[in-house]
Order: structure tokens, then C-alpha cells, then sequence
């Protein structure tokens, strides 16, 4: 809008380059600040100006902390030896609140994705190497999506880590989703299921 | 989530005070904001940090700007005597992109809404008849909502404004909206629309 203030007009587009945000949600979030308490946007602010400067990757596995290990590879009660291989740190959010792993994570940081130029070098499989050569890592659950890019990459990734004869590899099960319908179940979660299927 | 960080905590807490973003959503703008160059969550967070610093109310109008008054006040080809009256700041944005109004505008800050403890006092009510006493004010457009809050306190100012013999008081036209299917539109809106009806 040509009759807002330079400083308005600068946070609505700052605003609407976060994903999710149009245009109209940017305007309204500002519009909603500018009657906050200075103390609520000073608080907000500084916490995002200085967001990289406080919070980092993991040296070892990827994850964001404060500290140079995360607080999952510095829980002594984690099992070393067991590590789920995740895409991105969001997903480590995801399966810590399933609460039924207890072992380590390995964020690769994407999927492969050759045609998107996502490619093997740009993934950190090679510090993944490294922890199964450091560590006594006895199982790599592959916790990808179930999606073209989650398939490519677990295949790549197996053919590398298959070399490491003592290690078992896993993926997280395919099957029907708690509380899903079967009759709008679609033909490969179905195919899943029945190729999975358990003795009860 | 337990494992996380304490500012990524703080930031997805505070992210989740903004209307409209629940928790999940704003999780979603950290690990974006995470993943950006320092550079832009500096100047993002210095810029909310800074808001109520740069950004005022108009000291006639009420709307926002970083000068003493805003670029409409400060606008010499708007029509000073007509003063559209708007609930929120908000509203005018909504109305300049009409590009039909060359006026200028009051904000009044709200709704009349004594059950939720609005009340006239809370409106910018005494500045407005104050500009009526220094401007030469010919017209005042009522550019409220058609809603019960908005015929509440249009009501309320056409009673007070009454007393201004020489001023004309109206209100924006109610009809059907450009597009709509009669078939669709309610009662309300199709009576309204008998009434205003215009000879072409």
C-alpha cells in the first residue's frame, strides 16, 4: 500500500517471505504487533536476529543446540549404538513425540533429489560414515518418508551402508495408519499391509 | 518439545502468540528461519525489535506513520473537509486500494461494544469533533462494517454529529457486492438493495 509508512511496508514483505504467509497474513501479523507492547516486539525481535548466533547444528548427528552435542547424543540414557536416519531436523520432532525410540538420529539434511539438483555430496553421509566407524553402531533405522525422493535416497543409502556387514539395517514400517479407514486406503498403504502383515 | 532447545522453544512460543499461527505453523517458521542466512533474521528481528519506535499513530487521524502525520493528512490534493470514519487502521488500506475515496480519514480504534466492555470513551471520538472545530469538515462517511457492532456505533456518532447542522453525515451504500448471485444473497442485503436503488 502506497500510503504505509516505509518501515510498515518493509515488515509486511519481510513477513511474506516466510513459507505459509501470503501476502494478507503478512499485513495482518503486522498490523497486530504494531498494537503490542514494545517489550513483546523487542523480545520477539532479538530472539530472531539473534536465532544463529545461539542455536546450532549438532556436531555429531545435525540437530539444533545450544551446545556443541545436542541433548539427545548427550542423554547417557540414549542408545549409542542404534541410529535413526532422518531427512530433517523437523522430523526428529516428529518421532521423539511417538516416544518409542530411544536410541540416536542422523539428519541428512534433504532428500536426494538429482533432478532438483539434491545430490549424494550434499547429504551428510559421509559424518554418517564416520559415526559407524567411531561408534559401536549396531543398527541404521531409516526413518524417510514414504515418497519417491524418501524411497531414492533409502536405496542409496543402503547400497553404502550394506558394506558394514555387522550392522543390521531397518526401515520404519509401511501399513495402515492408526485410525484410517480401509475403504479409503489407497492401493500401495494396502499392499503394504498385506505384505507386512503380523501374526496376532 | 523436550529436546529442544530454549530459544527455538521461546521463538515457536512466541510465533504461536500471533493470531492465526497455532503451534505447528509456527514450529514451521522457526526451523525455516533456522535454515535462512543470519543477515535476513537480522534484519527481520531488528525490524519487529524497532517497531514501536518508527512506527506512531497520525497525531490528527490516527493512522500509522513514522512522521507527525501521515502521508494521507500530509497530502495536499486530499480533500480535507471529507473525513471518511474508520473503526480500524486496517479499514483504510481496504478503502485506498478502492481508489474511490480522495478524502481523508479518522480512526476511531474499535467498535462500540459495551458487552464487551467497549465503551465511547475508548474511541477516538473527542479528536474527531475537534477536527471538526478547526477543519472546515463538510462531510463525514460513517465507513463502518455492516455488522451489529458497526450499526451500534455508527448509531452512536450520528446522534452526537447531529448537532453539526452544516455537516452531511452518510454512510457507504449497502447493495449486493460486485459478482454475487442473487440466488445466494441474504434477506438483509437484497431489502438493502431494494431500497438504495438507483435510476440508470
Amino acid at each position: 500500500m502506497n500510503h504505509w509508512p516505509d518501515n510498515l511496508k518493509k515488515l509486511v514483505n519481510l513477513f511474506s517471505r516466510l513459507p505459509g504467509l501470503g501476502q494478507k497474513t503478512a499485513e495482518r501479523l503486522v498490523f497486530y504487533l504494531l498494537e503490542q507492547a514494545p517489550q513483546f516486539n523487542q523480545e520477539l525481535g532479538s530472539t530472531i536476529a539473534e536465532i544463529n548466533n545461539v542455536i546450532k547444528k549438532c556436531s555429531r548427528c545435525g540437530n539444533w543446540t545450544e551446545q556443541n552435542l545436542c541433548s539427545i547424543c548427550r542423554n547417557k540414557e540414549r542408545q549409542q549404538h542404534i541410529i535413526a536416519v532422518v531427512a530433517e531436523t523437523q522430523d526428529i520432532a516428529a518421532l521423539e513425540k511417538a516416544g518409542e525410540f530411544l536410541g540416536v538420529y542422523h539428519v541428512l539434511g534433504n532428500y536426494l533429489n538429482p533432478i532438483e539438483g539434491v545430490n549424494p555430496e550434499q547429504l551428510h553421509i559421509k559424518k554418517l560414515l564416520e559415526r559407524i566407524n567411531e561408534q559401536k553402531v549396531q543398527e541404521i533405522i531409516l526413518a524417510l518418508n514414504p515418497t519417491i525422493e524418501g524411497e531414492t535416497t533409502a536405496l542409496y543409502l543402503t547400497k553404502i551402508l550394506k558394506k558394514y556387514i555387522n550392522i543390521k539395517i531397518t526401515r520404519l514400517a509401511r501399513g495402515l495408519p492408526q485410525g484410517s479407514d480401509l475403504e479409503y486406503a489407497d492401493e500401495i498403504t494396502l499392499a503394504n499391509a498385506f505384505k507386512g502383515r503380523t501374526v496376532i
